[in-house]
């Protein structure tokens, strides 16, 4: 199943900059950042569980937001993109 | 359907801010702001292309980047939030 993260992490404060960039190298062990705050992933439940630990662990509950979409099997119909950032087929070969 | 609309605008240059503070007015008239460029609108079919359009034309296609994913009807258990920005259910009625 394709499923979004997104997250705010508030940088006001020095430890805000490190999770920031503790929650994105999180993510990317598991997907593929779309935007800045923005990755999808293909990913199993346990997956999913594993992720989410990870990434409730870094974050502060009091200053930071964590927002899970999940897309399901059939994400490829529910996705439109504009602009830059192209992106790849999580699914699709990745041919060098 | 719930449609969540993401979007990174290049603040790099004078334009770039303006852009982003008109994507964001476009989106809050049509959803409510669940993290900075995160949106989540209940929108029809109709109402979707008009707020895409207005996007497009507001953003650069050469710096921006505007991803819109399709939650559908049965979107409640998609959804998971953790942290701050407490959001509000946009099917429930609003009591003051």
């Amino acid at each position: 199943m394709l499923v979004l993260i997104t997250y705010d992490v508030n940088t006001q404060d020095a430890q805000g900059g490190k999770r920031l960039r503790k929650v994105a190298k999180a993510c990317v062990n598991y997907g593929q950042r779309v935007q800045n705050s923005v990755f999808e992933c293909l990913l199993s439940p346990a997956e999913l569980c594993i992720v989410k630990n990870q990434l409730l662990n870094i974050m502060d509950n009091q200053k930071d937001s964590l927002r899970i979409y999940n897309l399901g099997n059939n994400y490829k119909t529910r996705i439109e993109h504009y602009g830059t950032k192209q992106t790849y087929s999580p699914e699709d070969p990745m041919i060098y």
